[in-house]
C-alpha cells in the first residue's frame, strides 16, 4: 500500500512530500485513515538528527487521530468507522514486567511510532505525517470525544499522556499544591489536567506576558520565575512539581519550592545537561528529583476517557502539511499557542 | 557547671583540651555523664570551618552515649542510672508539621547538638567531646544494648539513624534488592541494617581490598565500581540505592543500575557538586534521585531498639580524646574500620 507522507531524507534537509508504503494489515492490525497529527518538539529533534540514531527517510508524528478503515480478522476492540488515536508507541515486547504492568513506555523493546526498528519497509517505523497507518490493536486508543473536537484531541496522545502519567503516578489531586513549570505544548496540558484533577495549580513561566493565558488554562496562581520575590513566596510549599522545560536551567530554584517529601519530575530532556542540582536541596527536606517518559497504553486510554468526560482538549493551531517547515521555526521561537496540528487531508495533493 | 571538653578555638587550629559550662538542668532536662562519643566526618567539616557558619569555640560530637546522673522534676521517661544516647538533635520548634510527625530533623528550627543557636553560654551548642551534657528529655534516647556494647552503640546515633531512616522510608525489606555505595562509617551501618531488614544487599566500593570486609558486614554481593563488567551485570536490577559517598562522583553510573521506579538516595553532601546527572537516566525508567538527612527522634529510638534486638553495633576503634587530631587525619585517608569512638573518661585530666 503506497500512500502520501511528509518527511525528510536527511537531517539537514527540509521536510517534503514523499511516497511511503504501509504493510498489509495482519490479523491483529487496525488500518487507520489519519485525520490529524499533532506536531511535537521531539519531531524536530529526531528529523533534524539532533538526537542520535535518526533513520532516514524520517516521517515524524506521534499524535495521531483518525478513523478506522479496516481491521484484521482477530481484532475484537475496533471496527471500521471508529474514532481512534495512536500515540508514541506502536509495539513492545509484550512479555516483560513493564508490558505486564501496562507500562509499555518503559519496555526495553518499545517501538516508537517513528524511527523505531520494524520488519516493515524501510526497516524503521514512519509516523503520522502521512495518510494512513497500520497498528496492532494493542496499541490503538479509543477516542470518545465529539468528532468536531478531533483535531484538538491529537496532542493528548503525547503532550497529554506525558503530563497525565506523572500527575497520576505522584497522586496529584484535591488538597495538594502542584507546580507546572513551562507553559508550552506539554505545560499547557499539565495545567489543564492538574486543574481538572482538583488540585491547586501554580504555573511557572519566564514570561510576564503568559500570566493571563496561564490563568485561563486553569492555574490558580501564576509565578514569573524571573521574579525572586514571587519565587520566595512559594518556598517549601509545593507537594509536586511537573517540570516541562527541556532547556537547561537552574533546577535548585524549583527544588527549593518543594515541601518535605516533595518530588519534582522532569518530562523534558535537555540536549546539554542542567547545572548540577545541589545535593543540599534534596537532603534538607528529603526531596526527590525524578523523570517520567510518556505513559503506558492503559493509562493513555484512561487519560483520553477523562478528557472526554471533562471536555478537555489541547489549544491548537491547524496547519497544512506543506507548512510544517515554517511551523518548526515558529515552535523554536516559542510562537505557538500551544500545539500545531497537521490537517492530514492536505497530504492528498 | 564547668566541665572538661575537647574542641577548637578556630578553624585552622587543632583541637585541644578546654573547659566549658553546661546549663543547670531544668525541669524537663536530663543530665548525662558521657561515656563515649563517636567521631563523624561532619565533625571535621564543622570544626575546620569547611562548612559555613562555624561558631567558636567549637566542641564537636553528636554520637553520644552515657548514663543519666540527674533528671529535672518533670522528667518522666528517664531516671538516674539509665543508659541513654543523644544524636544530632537537641531541640526543635516542637510545633511544625515536621515535629508533629516525629521528623524533627526536617524542622526549620532544629538545633544541632553542636554549633546550634541556644540561649546557653556561649550562645551555641557544644557537643559530645565533653564530660557531660544537659538535654531536654524529648531528645534523649533509651539504650537497651548490654553495657559492654555501649561504646559501639555510639555511632548508631548518627551513622545508624542516617542510614536507617532512608532504608525504612523507601521500604527496604525482604524481596527487594538494595545497593549500598561506599563502605565507611555510614556505609558499613547501611550494609548491616539492610541485611538485618532481610533484603538482598549489594555493596559498592572502589577498593578491591574491601570485598571480603563488605561480605563480613552482611553484603550478599560486592561490586568493585571501577570494574565496568561488574557494574553492567547489575544494570536495571536494584530497587533502591543508599549512596553514602560524600565526594563528588558520577551518579549516572549508579542511577543506571536502578529498576523502573527505583530511587537512589544521597546521605552525603559533597563540598563541590557532583557532575550533573543525565536527565535521560531518570526519564527512561521513571527513576528518582533523592536526599535524606539523619532521622527523627521516634525513628532513632526504633532503630536503637531494632539494633539491640538484633545484636547490631558499629565496628569501632577506640581512642583517647587527645588522639582526636591524629584520628581526623586517618579518617581523611579512609584509614578506620569504620568509626572512631572517644573514650570520654580520657577527658578527666
Amino acid at each position: 500500500m503506497t500512500i502520501q507522507a511528509y518527511g525528510a531524507h536527511a537531517g539537514d534537509k527540509p521536510l517534503e512530500a514523499m511516497s511511503i508504503t504501509r504493510r498489509t494489515p495482519g490479523a491483529s492490525d487496525v488500518l487507520i485513515d489519519i485525520a490529524f497529527c499533532g506536531v511535537c518538539h521531539s519531531d524536530i529533534h529526531q528529523v533534524r538528527a539532533e538526537w542520535a540514531g535518526t533513520l532516514f527517510p524520517c516521517v515524524p508524528g506521534h499524535e495521531i487521530v483518525g478513523r478506522v478503515s479496516a481491521v484484521g480478522g482477530d481484532v475484537s476492540g475496533f471496527k471500521p468507522g471508529d474514532l481512534v488515536g495512536v500515540g508514541c508507541i506502536v509495539d513492545s515486547c509484550r512479555e516483560c514486567a513493564e508490558c505486564a504492568d501496562g507500562l509499555e513506555n518503559y519496555c526495553n523493546h518499545m517501538v516508537g511510532t517513528y524511527n523505531g526498528r520494524t520488519a516493515d519497509a524501510p526497516g524503521h517505523t514512519l509516523g503520522g505525517y502521512s495518510q494512513q497507518i497500520v497498528v496492532d490493536e494493542r496499541y490503538v486508543l479509543r477516542i470518545r470525544h465529539a468528532e468536531d473536537q478531533l483535531a484538538a484531541v491529537a496532542p493528548l496522545l503525547c503532550a497529554g499522556i506525558t503530563t497525565w502519567s506523572p500527575l497520576r503516578h505522584w497522586k496529584v489531586g484535591p488538597g495538594k499544591k502542584v507546580g507546572v513549570v513551562g507553559i508550552g505544548g506539554l505545560g499547557h496540558m499539565g495545567i489543564k489536567l492538574a486543574h481538572a484533577l482538583g488540585t491547586h495549580v501554580v504555573a511557572f513561566t519566564t514570561s510576564e506576558s503568559k500570566r493571563d493565558a496561564a490563568r485561563a488554562l486553569g492555574a490558580d496562581e501564576v509565578v514569573v520565575s524571573r521574579n525572586p520575590d514571587e519565587m520566595a513566596a512559594q518556598a517549601g510549599s509545593l507537594d509536586f512539581i511537573l517540570n516541562t522545560v527541556a532547556a537547561p536551567h537552574d533546577l535548585d530554584a524549583f527544588l527549593a519550592l518543594l515541601k518535605r517529601d516533595g518530588t519534582m519530575t522532569l518530562v523534558g530532556a535537555p540536549a546539554t545537561p542542567h547545572p548540577s542540582p545541589q545535593v543540599f536541596n534534596l537532603i534538607m527536606k528529603r526531596r526527590s528529583l525524578a523523570g517520567s517518559l510518556i505513559g503506558g497504553i492503559p493509562e493513555t486510554q484512561e487519560m483520553l476517557d477523562f478528557c472526554a468526560e471533562h471536555g478537555i482538549v489541547a489549544d491548537i493551531e491547524m496547519i497544512r502539511a506543506d507548512e510544517i517547515n515554517a511551523a518548526y521555526e515558529r515552535m523554536l521561537n516559542g510562537d505557538v499557542k500551544y500545539r500545531f496540528v497537521i490537517d492530514n487531508a492536505s497530504l492528498a495533493g
